[in-house]
């Protein structure tokens, strides 16, 4: 067996337990495989979904995306998007009504759902512990903490919202590295779009992140901040479409993707 | 004045040229500037027409979108679509019916149209010739040549078709830096596609282009092809949306963006 193909059984054996039941947050899993966000619109919204994710590249990096009627990734043959995700949020005029760890009773009701690959973070972090730079929320066994910005969008048609970010606390003579190997990505986030400071990016508290679990910071630590695919989720929230499907922050949909592939 | 006032100066000023009256092919024009091919769609188009740029990068960068009833783009304050190309080709179900130097008609016909400029090669040509390496058409007084290809783009929904390519012959000892060259712009195609070999991707005749002008090619030369913007023309062709408006190859779009913002 290759390395490929061996990388590409590791994807498809963690959607195998996700698919059986597993709702873990997957940072950490299937390491070297590209992971994704998930943003499933009506097709009357799909247009402006994408052209949201166009204008606004660095939180919302598309990888793939599926026609109405399809839930199978060309990412990721055999999968389908209605199942293989841990956890998913279910939209309704921009309220989140349910969470549900299987999709497909909702998604049939939707069969004209637009669905949007978007790139995580998560991928690069295997390039970072390469470097021997620590991963927080990893050695903490905990969800990597996100966060509501002040950061306005670019808007596009109905969809406008401010952006969202993973933070990660990387010890201060590292942070520069994580910058040169995080811009190596700009399929999954690229580099950071704020380091230090989080009050200017109308972070009050860092200690209580949005979405995720709470920072595991360490003295000589400094807040380093990435464009996180959460921020569809809260331009959902502006801008109200009629029904939404996304992922659960920190659940991602895992692909067959080698991430060097995503490398520049 | 600053450099890049001055630069912004030589933008307007084209576009006014081109206003005025002027239909004469780009190249050339406005050197160190953007410039962009123009697809314009009926907005029940417009997704699947970003989602087939979104698919083919390398031949539909995607650099600015115009939502519909918008004519000026945020590349170049106070353009106007609709007048500032030197040439446009109006398109109904997949074929071309009229070719006119303004728009503005046309366009007041179909208010909802949905515009996408595209990043051209031109754009890098000035970084070739900055490295020594000759621009044979600039040279000879012609517009670029272009050809259908048998490469067959990913497909978007409605939208489908073949690659268009670019050819600049390029002596054989400057093939390799200006690969290096161009791969730096994949805003504007990055590196070519293929090199030498027409044959291989169903170039019969390289001396009878599909589009443009023959090319001036010398001894030593090897033809070198680039993804081109004419390609959604050719989706157009393929594809049939009831109405459409194109640049006419080689007459394309100039904006007051430095080439140099689109350089990695």
């Amino acid at each position: 067996m290759t390395d490929a193909q061996a990388q590409t059984s590791v994807g498809a054996q963690a959607r195998e337990r996700i698919r059986a039941g597993s709702t873990d947050p997957t940072s950490g899993l299937a390491p070297g495989l590209l992971q994704a966000n998930l943003i499933a619109v009506p097709a009357d919204w799909a247009f402006d979904m994408l052209l949201f994710a166009q204008r606004n590249p660095k939180p919302c990096p598309v990888i793939d995306v599926l026609e109405p009627g399809q839930v199978e990734s060309a990412l990721a043959p055999g999968s389908d998007l209605r199942t293989d995700i841990p956890g998913y949020r279910l939209w309704e005029n921009g309220s989140l009504v349910d969470e549900v760890d299987d999709a497909s009773a909702a998604w049939s009701q939707h069969p004209d759902l637009v669905s949007f690959l978007i790139g995580c973070s998560f991928t690069f972090e295997s390039g970072l512990l390469d470097a021997g730079i620590p991963i927080r929320h990893q050695d903490a066994g905990r969800n990597v903490p996100m966060y509501s910005t002040s950061i306005a969008c670019q808007p596009a048609g109905r969809v406008h919202g401010n952006m969202v970010v993973s933070m990660r606390p990387i010890p201060a003579h590292q942070v520069a590295e994580a910058v040169r190997i995080t811009d190596r990505f700009p399929a999954v986030h690229g580099g950071p779009v704020h380091i230090g400071q989080p009050e200017q990016i109308g972070i009050t508290d860092l200690h209580s992140p949005d979405f995720g679990d709470a920072p595991a910071i360490q003295d000589g630590d400094i807040p380093v901040f990435w464009a996180c695919g959460v921020t569809p989720q809260v331009a959902i929230q502006a801008s109200a479409p009629p029904f939404a499907i996304t992922h659960s922050p920190g659940k991602m949909f895992i692909t067959d993707a080698p991430e060097g592939n995503y490398r520049q």
